[in-house]
């Protein structure tokens, strides 16, 4: 038992034995299970809008409101009630005998026991991994004494939705002994299809009938319980959507029939054995702190679940755990949700990647709609790539006006961050085929982008960026930002790399390229101009790097003091006039960032900078301390490295913020610090980066545990990683097909297939 | 007898006969006289500090709370006090039988006259034009009947001061039958000394003693007076500085005495004659419109007494009517107040531009500063040059947080707006003496400022400026502001035109001053490319120009329906949250500022801009009604223009809102409008401009005056101006050196000196 009301049975699930209905938004993303294509809340099995039940949908992008696209909290075909002598038996019920609730984490599995002095309920629900439109749950209900039961089960299409409903009709049927409802989104006119087929057994006699509301359809089995005649409901849910199939009212019904064919059981161990796969690979495995251990494994079970790998979709901020940020991407996704899958299964990486292909168009067309060419990736970026985020949206809470936000136009990071990311995908897996066909055509309008968005400065000779928000957004309006400057004369290089690559392997695609995207050869020659005369604020005498261009004259004070000028504590400490605006604190430190994700500064420049910075960030992101941990890792401040690990891991777990603010839900899991998970442990305890084809590894784990293991992947070798406190050891997998250039601390060697190595 | 309680007895005088105390600030501004030097507050004779009283002098700049350098408010020489029968009779008093207050603006005396029962008194005072270091003031009392009078005059020295105590320490003395006073002030230990002499004349036998206070030195006068005898008292004050002089004591007492020795009425004779001479160059008469001929000479007037002659030292924004707005030049100073000078009395104008040729090297400080080469005129620009704007000093009332302006580092057009005036002098005066010693200087070194802020957009291929706050201060941080963007431009043609006149007839100079600056021929070439390449706005479809990059992308709304959305009617419309900030309102019309200055744009140009932003303006700046009425007369729009013209010249005259606001003090002479009042009529309403050695007129005389009648000076030749409905009447004068070319509405002719031309 750790801290907020959380236990662990075996490091491999979280299970609360009290429910705290003030946490109960937390607790309902926290225990939620899903597989990529949808999310279904860890809220209880009677749970209902009143209490933030969901089931969002991949694809299902609407605009209700006239504002706000976000993806549709479906109608729910895990509806269950339960009612035993007359009165409802309800999991939020204040006088059970008994009350648990468990998310197996090793096989997303959500399981909810409550009991009375009449009755004691189980439910399990999962959403399968083997067939991601099918949703599981299975009920046992015993009397503890005779009882009347009536059991209630169907599809609620009345739903809790953040930004208004977003069905315009409601088609209810009965179909195969099963229920079916048909829904339309008001916008996108999306056809919805919530199929479900419920199978009571029960040795006591069972009465069925069927009722019709405007919205919900259900089915009603009453019967009379004995000890002896427990009541087993199993039931399966099909979701299609017409935007994932074309005929998605049969795909339903036909999934449906075939799983329901199956059964339960045979479902829930195809569903098992997917898991058991991406354990394999992604699972990192920690000896001598449970607790640890646990906080580890459900971040990387978040990052899992929210990332569609069915179809080029993005990765949302608060991923499928809820409506809110859109179900959208943002450079999140790229920084932090990817590098667990670049460099363990980069399949997954280039599935995201290629959303980011698809939705060029949408970041050409925000480029041109702010006067620029090329391809400038949006802040908020959902199916289509166009910027989702409008020029206003939220309020100065003092005043009660409306703010402009300009994460949306000054924030230009993104474009260069998903460069980045092609270019580091290239790097691991070697694929020239994606490098060429996709990669090559989005940095070159990521470059043409960046161009365009850039300024000479003919008095000092070099390109400046004006106007930006770094990922540090508490400092917005700032010119010549470190973390931007530096994304972006990397993409210009790498772009070079890509055009040298394809004018000797490909020079009639490279050409054809260049004229779609109307290039010519003095654009890249103003490419190479770029490179060499990008302004990159330089190292001062103390080692320290200006975030941006008057930085170091902004007023010093400590997070600490700048809260207490807070007129009220919601406020916002950024644009236009927050408290954070005029000073030298920071939302989160971009050259920490900075450093995480290129490693060619000196020690002593990184270690100087984080002794600058990190007293003056405020970490007003959930971003931020990942990187804080990786970084400190790196410099060997493994106080800082272990208490920010512990502090990004529980961003979720222990969070007691407000969910609801103002009447907006900004509630749900944060997917950027569960994918940073692994960056911490990787990159930071274990030392790992690849450069020039060679492994580096450079191990720090922390004092509070005795070993740590791991698996990663370099174009294709699998390494399996355990470090302990006195040695590391590096396995290659017999399948790997070459030996791999390993650097241990500096000590270099080769590792052969089968073969490991240790230092 | 027209509006807010004012009357002329002539045109060519203001006066009251009831007093209105809440009025009492802006009165005490209207009211009062000065030469230049000094300006003293128009107030009562016995007014004192909480009264608003003030002797403002020139050069004596000094910074007592650590915050606001401001000139400073002097000891009072012309303190008074009356006491009849042991009751004080006072100005302010509520039962006089007789009150009224005038100022005489032809010869810049102020009378105030008043009775009881028992006495009358009149008391005129005036700042010397022929003395200018001297006050003088007549005070006659009359008994109505036997009276025990004691009248107290001397030298006050606890006085109004709005940002601090001023003085360090007071040393006083009797010398020579007069009273001194010496002064220190605190943050420059300037010396200042005031001296009076005060001679009483009384048929009756008159009582002395002087009275030495902690700040006050005081003569007391008493006696039993009649009807026949009345009192008498003429006395002048002396006030030099440190900064004047460096024997400001012996000055202030040898100038008592000389002036003393000369007597009053010699005094007044000399002073009157030096204001005749004034008139005869800047006056503007009406016939058939006695209120605006007033409104016309208040201006005219106040352009006069706040601008400093006798030494090189900067016009004021509020002149020396208070301490408001530091005693400190804006480009207000350029572009408001000099053009009357430039075509009337060019000596004026060069001795300004000389103030900012001695300033140069706080606008270099200010540049260096901000990371910028060359010379950045500040914002508020006093004695030295350097930057008086403080990065905070206002706050946002709603949230009480303080706000950062950007007067001081956006707001570029100052410096371009030096070398436009600078050009214009050499245009009107074709002054090469003061070109190629102070101008060329300076714009060498302004164009190195322009070029070091601008960027070079390489994919658009031209010159940008970033980040802009243009005239219209409601948006800051915009790009390419149409203003701003056409001064610099013109700026650099000019520049390159001195450049070449310098290195065909005084080459060695040049080198001499490329080498000081710092200029390379390379430089030279990069500034004919800013010509050839600088972004101007272009004229879309409807005429229309773009005041900045997105505008009209902006919400578009009217300032009436703007107005009820602020939360306090006292709050600020633009940055960094207010009102106007996301919309199309503006402050003032930076394209109808442009159309005054420039005059190359085509009328349908010029009418489709002015319809387009007129009625978007709401007009927050004193500055902005004058320049719409010179463009409504140009287009043709008669109305618009007469509002506009009598909206400008009441600015103060009928000003009824606060004076003070949030404890300070915000009132005084808006001496940029006083200023405009030349250009309304001159530019405006006769349609005047100069073009290759052309004198334009193109007269639109106001359907509500008959006549109108001023003088102007094209390279020392003067031509004397009269309009009527029917014609315009040239005269030039005897004296002219050569006949001088005119177009009058198209029509080309010569005007002989000594003869006369119309049409």
């Amino acid at each position: 038992m750790f801290e907020n009301n959380l236990n662990s049975e075996n490091c491999f699930d979280l299970y609360e034995t009290s429910f705290v209905p003030e946490q109960e938004i937390t607790t309902g993303s926290n225990y939620m299970f899903g597989n990529g294509y949808m999310g279904y809340r860890g809220t209880h099995p009677d749970a209902t809008k009143e209490n933030y039940a969901a089931c969002i949908v991949t694809d299902t992008y609407d605009n209700a409101d006239g504002k706000w696209q976000e993806l549709c909290n479906v109608p729910n075909g895990l509806y269950l009630d339960i009612v035993v002598n007359g009165q409802k038996v309800s999991a939020f019920g204040d006088s059970l005998s008994h009350y648990k609730r468990r998310i197996d984490i090793e096989t997303a599995k959500l399981t909810n026991e409550f009991s009375t002095d009449d009755v004691a309920i189980s439910v399990e629900r999962f959403a399968s991994m083997d067939q991601i439109h099918i949703l599981s749950m299975r009920l046992v209900l015993r009397a503890k004494q005779t009882c009347d039961v009536v059991v209630t089960t169907g599809i609620n299409g009345d739903v809790w939705s953040i930004n208004g409903e977003h069905f315009s009709e409601y088609n209810l049927s009965e179909v195969n002994g099963g229920l079916l409802m048909h829904s339309v989104t008001k916008e996108l006119h999306t056809d919805i299809y919530v199929a479900e087929k419920a199978v009571f057994q029960c040795g006591a006699e069972v009465k069925e009938n069927i009722d019709i509301g405007d919205k919900q359809v259900f089915r009603k089995v009453a019967a009379k319980l004995t000890p002896e005649t427990p009541l087993v409901l199993e039931k399966f849910v099909a979701i299609y959507s017409s935007n994932d199939t074309d005929n998605p009212k049969e795909l339903a019904l036909d999934n449906l029939a075939s799983v329901q064919k199956d059964g339960y059981q045979n479902a829930a161990e195809k569903h098992d054995i997917r898991w058991q796969a991406l354990w394999d690979k992604y699972d990192i495995k920690i000896a001598g702190n449970d607790r640890d251990q646990t906080l580890t494994r459900f971040n990387l079970y978040h990052n899992i679940i929210h990332t569609p790998t069915h179809a080029l979709l993005p990765i949302g901020a608060r991923g499928l755990s809820c409506q809110a940020y859109q179900g959208a991407a943002f450079w999140d996704q790229e920084v932090f949700n990817l590098p667990m899958y670049l460099y363990t299964d980069p399949e997954i990486a280039r599935n995201v990647l290629r959303y980011r292909y698809e939705t060029l168009n949408g970041a050409r067309r925000k480029a041109r709609k702010l006067g620029y060419r090329g391809a400038f990736y949006a802040w908020i970026s959902g199916k289509t790539g166009d910027e989702l985020c409008p020029d206003f949206f939220f309020k100065d809470i003092v005043s009660g006006r409306k703010i402009r936000n300009h994460f949306n136009c000054w924030q230009i990071h993104v474009s260069p961050d998903v460069a980045y990311t092609i270019w580091k995908y290239y790097e691991v897996t070697g694929d020239k085929e994606f490098l060429h066909q996709y990669g090559a055509e989005m940095m070159l309008d990521i470059s043409l982008f960046l161009l365009s968005r850039s300024f000479y400065n003919v008095d000092k000779d070099r390109y400046e960026y004006i106007r930006l928000l770094g990922p540090d957004e508490y400092h917005e309006n700032v010119d010549n930002n470190i973390f931007t400057n530096y994304q972006a004369r990397y993409t210009l290089q790498k772009t070079i790399e890509v055009y040298e690559q394809l004018t000797k392997e490909n020079p009639s695609q490279l050409a054809a390229l260049m004229n779609k995207l109307d290039i010519s050869e003095e654009t890249v020659n103003t490419f190479r101009h770029m490179i060499e005369k990008m302004y990159i604020q330089p190292i001062n005498e103390n080692g320290v790097i200006e975030q941006f261009d008057g930085y170091f004259g902004l007023e010093d004070v400590t997070p600490e003091e700048l809260a207490t000028r807070l007129i009220d504590k919601a406020e916002y400490w950024g644009w236009p006039n927050g408290v954070a605006v005029h000073t030298q604190v920071l939302k989160q430190a971009d050259l920490v960032q900075l450093f995480v994700m290129h490693d060619d500064f000196d020690e002593d420049v990184v270690k100087a900078n984080f002794d600058y910075y990190e007293p003056r960030t405020e970490h007003g992101s959930s971003l931020s301390p990942a990187m804080h941990s990786v970084i400190a890792s790196k410099i060997g401040y493994d106080d800082f490295a272990y208490r920010y690990f512990v502090k990004s891991c529980t961003v979720d777990l222990y969070n007691t913020n407000k969910a609801i603010s103002g009447g907006t839900f900004i509630g749900g899991i944060h997917t950027a610090s569960c994918g940073a998970v692994w960056q911490m442990v990787v990159f930071g305890f274990a030392g790992f980066s690849v450069s020039d084809d060679t492994l580096h590894f450079k191990p720090a784990l922390p004092a509070e545990w005795d070993e740590c293991s791991f698996r990663v992947n370099h174009k294709a070798n699998i390494v399996d990683v355990k470090m302990s406190r006195e040695c590391i050891v590096l396995e290659g997998h017999k399948q790997n097909m070459a030996a791999l250039r390993i650097d241990i601390g500096g000590h270099g060697m080769m590792l052969e297939p089968g073969q490991s190595v240790s230092r």
